[in-house]
């Protein structure tokens, strides 16, 4: 394990001036997974004296599945990667940070064909084996020729040790690198399976967006790959939110090397094989570490907040009503100013335009009970209520009671800081 | 035409101590309405120092109409009055700051119930002629004997020139009362429409919630006022949004007295009736005025912003992606920081989840093209542009280029003082 590096240092790489109180407290080191080879660079394409773009190459063979924005209005990259998606086979990623090449136009197009081309050139792969994401402003167009020439030399040097490298060159706004690793037996093969990821606002275009990329030795189809990752996207990276805005690149890649199939490992070809089990949890809860460091480093965010709704008429509808609570402005900065405010809960369920019933509703801030059948809970404590609201991890659980609908969804208070990062002049 | 009060006078009443920069510079005097008696009182239900209840009676044969919030939990008055709507007529309106009656299960229906029998004893009306409104804290019981036993006294002593009072009793965290009044001609009678609002978040269980009351001495029948009011809601009180958060408590009501009718006027009884014309269009005036008065109370506000969105798929759709723009806490964000951001705002059309092409938008900021056929505008002008942004008034305008639809919306920027202001410790 690393020990975080001092505030200092981050001014000085031009990232924000001040680490998440919610950061971890420490970082894993990250493993090398077979099959993958890492190199970044100082391209200079916004950020001056840190690395900026990263190029992950892959073995021959290695499927890939991926999703995407649900935005109308996507970036070149993602209409890209999602079009290149479709060969189920990748050799390369290319990450820049500084500049989401996002609206703009024919010349954004031309920048994503022109990076794989050149990556196609020097690596041999075909140009629709090459993924692309970009993150930071919006409309600005980006020259690929800023980064081209730097793919030969990061192509020779790249190794499998530097994921902790991988991390840190495609943050923006991030106040630290994100990363999650595990190890577990597929078939009775270890393998691995590693994962960076980067947002701090859904989307911000001076800065955030969330990308993340997680890779792993296991042998595994493009479909089957595809199907593990649908499973648990909607309970990990489409279950956070710091501020409701989508952004227009939001990326998420899992690559799987095969490596492990060398060592005697069975490739995977089907989402019902039994041996599936303990890998399919490690991704879970690899994809899960990662979007909770993405809310935990929340622009401005000095709390985490978990919400659970139970009882609703369906799981989408319990979805809808937490990531209304979760969304509304008014129950996020209450639970930045410690505040107990569940009337605020209620006016966020009667929004959702879903089934509840007011008279039905149940609402706990950790264990606490604070409102019961429709009223305030008779043994409500603003004591112990106020006590538990000045922790750092805040649990708000709504039974509606009306069904076996469950979801949980996580998001970070808002406060005075998020208006200040983003309410501040362009320059 | 009275002016402002001064800001001293303010926080002795108990109200937000700093007066929106969005404020009217003055405050109509607010004519009489015939058939219309006022009366306020300091009931003490939270605040003190200041008025906190409102009666208005209404003559014989008053018509009703009204449009209550969407909330799948609304507050008990809102029951009550959606209930009382179907007879059309009403004889008289309470209205009380400082507690919301919502979230109170069966003690809250009781207080209604209590508070129309009160009303109804001392004036003689039905307790189904009787509208209710409550605004303040929500979850907490609100006692009818705390302000039942004023309704006689008041009855005696209301007349019909309070209207400036009227708008003051129902404030919260209205930094400012909020008036409009036109004078139309109905059939060759002169007719006057009045109506108060009050508002600052879209809901605020300590404070907020929005509530408007409009009379008029017109002789309308039920049904068409509320046709006039449903026609007027989308564009005015439907068109403005604060944070996004809908209240419990939400209520508009419409009031006709009818007094006109005994100076000769004619009863209008069909929609299509062509002597409305003048009295539609004042009516939807006196909407749209109270509608932004409330947007430019909104919390923390320092700018309003005029979203339109044309050449959408259809009206509808259009609002969708209006409202997604003036939800945007990024958008909002970058408006209070005078950064014509129009990234953000592509952003926001593209998480609408309405169509959009990316590479047909233009966006202007005033009358300035930022952005056109997926790029930057070559004519851009950050100078322009940003003397732009230092305006009070910011009109945002999006072209898709799809359709015909077209929709306006209104709301104000996010600034620190709404987090401060909602995220201060509850007392």
């Amino acid at each position: 394990m690393r020990s975080i590096e001092a505030r200092e240092n981050m001014v000085s790489t031009g990232m924000s001036d001040q680490i998440s109180p919610l950061a971890p407290k420490s970082y894993p080191d990250m493993p090398e997974i077979d099959g993958v080879r890492i190199a970044t660079a100082e391209a200079g394409i916004k950020y001056k004296g840190r690395t900026d773009l990263l190029l992950m190459l892959f073995d021959e063979a290695t499927s890939v599945a991926g999703v995407f924005t649900t935005s109308k209005c996507p970036s070149a990259p993602v209409d890209f990667c999602r079009q290149n998606l479709k060969s189920g086979t990748a050799r390369a990623l290319v990450v820049n940070s500084g500049n989401a090449n996002a609206f703009t136009g024919r010349r954004g197009i031309e920048t994503v064909e022109q990076t794989a081309k050149a990556v196609s050139d020097v690596t041999g792969c075909g140009t629709d084996e090459v993924f692309i994401a970009s993150t930071g402003v919006i409309g600005e167009p980006l020259d690929a020729s800023r980064f081209m020439h730097l793919f030969a030399d990061m192509t020779k040097t790249a190794t499998g040790t530097r994921w902790n490298d991988a991390g840190r060159a495609i943050m923006t706004t991030d106040t630290y690198p994100k990363y999650a690793t595990r190890t577990v037996s597929l078939g009775g093969h270890v393998v691995t399976i590693n994962g960076i990821s980067k947002g701090a606002g859904m989307i911000a275009p001076d800065m955030a967006t969330m990308l993340s990329f997680v890779a792993t030795d296991a042998a595994i189809s493009a479909d089957v790959l595809q199907a593990l990752l649908t499973r648990h996207v909607g309970g990990t990276f489409n279950a956070v939110t710091v501020d409701s805005d989508t952004s227009t690149s939001d990326t998420l890649i899992l690559f799987a090397t095969g490596a492990s199939a060398k060592r005697g490992a069975k490739t995977i070809t089907s989402i019902d094989d039994a041996d599936l089990a303990g890998f399919d949890a490690a991704l879970g809860e690899v994809m899960k570490s990662l979007a909770l460091q993405v809310v935990r480093d929340g622009e401005g965010a000095r709390k985490q907040i978990e919400v659970t709704v139970k009882g609703g008429q369906s799981d989408v509808s319990a979805k809808r009503i937490a990531l209304a609570i979760a969304n509304s402005p008014l129950v996020k900065t209450a639970v930045a100013g410690e505040d107990a405010n569940w009337g605020r809960v209620v006016m966020a369920v009667g929004k959702a335009g879903e089934p509840a019933e007011r008279d039905l509703l149940s609402i706990y801030f950790g264990d606490i009970r604070v409102a019961h059948e429709g009223l305030r809970d008779p043994a409500y404590s603003e004591e112990a209520t106020s006590a538990y609201m000045k922790g750092e991890d805040i649990a708000i659980t709504v039974e509606l009671g009306l069904g076996e609908g469950k979801a949980t969804v996580w998001t970070c208070d808002l406060t005075k800081e998020y208006v200040a990062i983003n309410g501040d002049y362009r320059s």
